[in-house]
């Protein structure tokens, strides 16, 4: 099943692209720069050539960028980090499947990285035609099974059709195809609800089932290597409830799964979709890992317009020039506010409460891939990768952190994300402005407060400004819309790991901790098999077991 | 309405103890230490007797703290720090009534800060007997009308009962209330339902009424000042839906407001609670604020084992010896990462998914509460105030973000959340262990993992280590352990902003925000009354009024 490793000139990506970023000509510029960067608190510092000129727009989303702390000769110095770095090319490289995924030197998971893949379907050629070829196959497989679905080809055990989906999955698995799902959830198919159950918290998968008719519920099982604890756990914490209910479980049960994994057997499962290693959990929402879920709570033609939205987005990240590519400038920006005017974090702020879990989606999708302290090469980093995302949608943001943003030590840059229509379209005059008006207007105001600050004689009420962000600004949360803006961010991600020579698609990270709880896991189970255990975990017997086994003594 | 401003003795202790942070002795010594942290990742460095002796506990909460870099002389330090600033003392002078919400010479609000007076109702002797007698009248006015709920007194238009109840609010009226009631859901009454309605986002309150029979359905509108425009725009929402659905909205809605506001209307209100101005938003979960909704979703009983729990840890946070004090040591403790070790954030990691929205009520309560740049004296602050705070429920975080608390180039200092024993109990022997204990395992992995670090020959499997953490531990989510745990933090927050001499109960950073927003909204209106305008935002317009207006040329 696996894909071929990349040819010769694509397996050398690496080598040939990886330059320390503090040894560009570019970060040096930027750093004497970065000594005196624009004030948006002088007079006139916010004019209107500058807002209508610091704005650029793709697959339905613009950019707007007046309020950060840029001018002309910072973009063009931002411009030469992208040349010096080749972003670009890399990106380019990733699609046509070039193996990204490594560390020169030492073993490493040696992968190409070829999420985009699966949404290059829509012209006549892909640029990874073996990749999409996969994806497509996968998406004909979801095409004639959600037609059976709705035709009455598949059904329970006593002939009724399907109303509930249980998605359970843990990580990628979860976050991103729930994001998406909640976003988009004004255009489910009427009668059909999709459920999740992610964390090993027995309570989680109680509190979903019991609010279910499992008689009529499918329950899509998700991971890669067919052997994610948390996930297999929770899918026998269900097995056991079909069970209970007397129903067979191959009749509701579905896999995604690589080809081959202890999953992909079809006497546990009513179908199995496929998952390649070429996709990365944290990028795999718009592959099967996402879209057996979507198609069945949304149908297939909005599921399309998802994935035509996001490759619209990949399409516009290929253009040169930053002021034309939405990911590329917002990558730019977010390392001159981290790297160079030395911000550590970064708030994504969605005015829209249907974004609701986009924020807990970017937080795996950013930071997983570039919270790194080692090059491709395997040399200490001497910069700062990747920066901590937090936020939560606005205006209930606004009642509760902003404070800190606004008057706080710490210098917050902040993404605003908003819409100019509502999704439903539920909306009421009062006091002549609208919900979707207030909330935009809100989101404006933020980010000019942000930017220019006020003078005040009480110190109390003074707001020093100069507190940079950006808007992203749609017609209306739809399908397209949500696809593109998910790939917008993918698409930053990875051109900021290009720039500071890491690899964003690992995570050797999670290991240790994993391996630990291993370890601890099985005392419990030893300790188990002796009377007189009392089924409680204790604190004293968890350390004290920890300490034994030699884990705290090293 | 308004309580005494406090004798004399009282009103003066801001000046008393308003010490430069900066200026205490022990400000000093601790920069000394900060220079040789204790190296956790030293051989034996984390012994059976560190982990025994690092250790705290308080209403039914282990705080255990040896993966942290401290050693019993930093303690000391610590210790120093808190008796210099006087945190304890002027914590009972908060519980006593002495207005500590004010800026020195400059206008402020002039306030007590008095929600500990909500729950110190279960001794004869309240601290604060006018405060504890106010909440006991709204108590009790509380607990008769839902004994009417309960016997029938109190119907529908029909004669029905009620099933629903929809709380209308933002900021401190949703946040903290949505928390302790998701964490709770596990106590609920059997057919009873709670939801909440908080953006002003249409999509967010139409996506929530779509699924209610709103015949059968109470809606608590709260806010202090009845003037929340969110709150008042999706109030008219809710109202709109039930005139449509031919409902009387004055048999149905309830208020929370001060006494006297525009909301204190018996004409369009079942009934009302009152809160008052000694009480803050984001510490008003225990008063009316969450208290009705509480109650109604949970049943009294319930309610008052929450603030029986709160309680407990409020007195819990009068003992002077921090290492028996655990708000205090967790203050100190993270004044210790923040400001000399210099980390710039803190991850609050429950390992209960019931735990969902608790970071979230925390991020409010911390970074409103300490997000400030000057002192109580009105100065500029030279260090650092509150950290931003973000997070995740464990184990979803270990398959998201916790790759950069690992290897990223940030420290991140954690506070995991745990339990021994699962809420329903619906737990799952696989390969010998519950899924409780891998939760559990995880949470005491991940922190020993943090701590020790790991060499590695390849350098991509290095961990550093030396990132600390703290784990609170406890039996159960259960009511008196949820008050506990909002009351812990309460107190650490207070305590933190008395260390570093700020007003932690004030919010003006949100003021100049909603005045451009106000700004620009009245533009739109009056765009309206003009004829063609089509109903949709235009970003042109929105950045063209800016402009217009003078906002943004100052």
């Amino acid at each position: 099943m696996e894909q071929p490793a990349g040819t010769g000139e694509q397996r050398d990506v690496v080598s040939c692209f990886s330059r320390d970023f503090n040894k560009m000509t570019a970060f040096e510029e930027l750093g004497a720069l970065a000594r005196a960067p624009y004030d948006l608190t002088a007079s006139g510092a916010l004019s209107p050539e500058r807002i209508r000129s610091y704005r650029t727009h793709a697959a339905g989303f613009d950019l707007l960028y007046a309020t950060q702390r840029v001018d002309d000769t910072v973009l063009a110095a931002l411009q030469k980090l992208a040349e010096e770095s080749g972003a670009v090319s890399q990106f380019m490289l990733m699609k046509k499947g070039a193996v990204l995924n490594r560390i020169e030197g030492y073993p490493s998971e040696e992968r190409q990285v070829l999420h985009t893949a699966c949404r290059d379907i829509f012209a006549p050629d892909s640029l990874a035609p073996e990749a999409t070829g996969q994806a497509k196959a996968e998406l004909d497989k979801l095409a004639d099974f959600l037609a059976a679905l709705e035709a009455g080809g598949i059904v329970n055990g006593a002939g009724d059709s399907f109303t509930d989906l249980v998605q359970v999955g843990i990580g990628g698995s979860d976050l991103g195809p729930r994001a998406l799902y909640l976003a988009l959830a004004a255009y489910k198919i009427p009668g059909r609800r999709v459920h999740f159950i992610s964390n090993v918290d027995p309570d989680d998968a109680a509190a979903i089932l019991n609010g279910l008719d499992l008689a009529r519920t499918l329950v899509n099982v998700v991971s890669k290597s067919g052997s994610t604890l948390e996930t297999l756990t929770n899918e026998e914490l269900v097995r056991k409830a079909f069970a209970e209910a007397g129903l067979e479980p191959n009749r509701h049960f579905l896999a995604v799964t690589g080809k081959g994994s202890p999953m992909d057997n079809p006497a546990r499962y009513l179908r199995s979709f496929y998952m390649f290693d070429s996709i990365g959990g944290r990028y795999s929402a718009t592959s099967m890992v996402g879209a057996v879920m979507l198609g069945f709570g949304l149908g297939y033609a909005h599921l399309e317009e998802i994935l035509r939205g996001a490759n619209a987005m990949d399409l516009a990240a290929e253009v040169p020039d930053i002021r034309r590519n939405p990911p590329l400038l917002l990558a730019l920006l977010g390392i001159w506010n981290h790297n160079f005017l030395g911000s550590e974090t970064l708030a994504i702020l969605p005015y829209s409460q249907a974004l609701v879990r986009f924020t807990a989606h970017l937080q795996q999708c950013d930071m997983e891939s570039n919270g790194k302290s080692v090059t491709r090469q395997g040399k200490s980093l001497a910069w700062k990768s990747g920066p901590i995302i937090w936020g939560e949608p606005g205006t209930n943001g606004q009642h509760a952190f902003y404070q800190l943003i606004h008057q706080g030590t710490a210098i917050v840059p902040a993404e605003f994300i908003g819409f100019r229509a509502s999704q439903y379209g539920q909306d009421l005059l009062i006091e002549q402005t609208t919900s979707q008006e207030k909330l935009v207007a809100n989101l404006l105001a933020q980010a000019l407060a942000l930017a220019t600050g006020q003078p005040h004689e009480n110190p109390n009420r003074c707001f020093a400004g100069n507190r940079p962000s950006v808007v992203l600004l749609a017609d209306r949360l739809t399908p397209y819309s949500m696809g593109a803006l998910l790939a917008l961010y993918e698409a930053k991600v990875v051109f900021q790991g290009f720039i500071w020579n890491i690899n964003s698609f690992d995570q050797e990270g999670v290991q240790l901790g994993k391996k630990l709880a291993t370890r601890l896991l099985a005392h419990y189970a030893g300790r188990r098999k002796n009377s007189g255990y009392n089924g409680e975990v204790s604190d004293d017997s968890g350390w004290a077991l920890l300490v034994a086994a030699g884990i705290l003594a090293k």
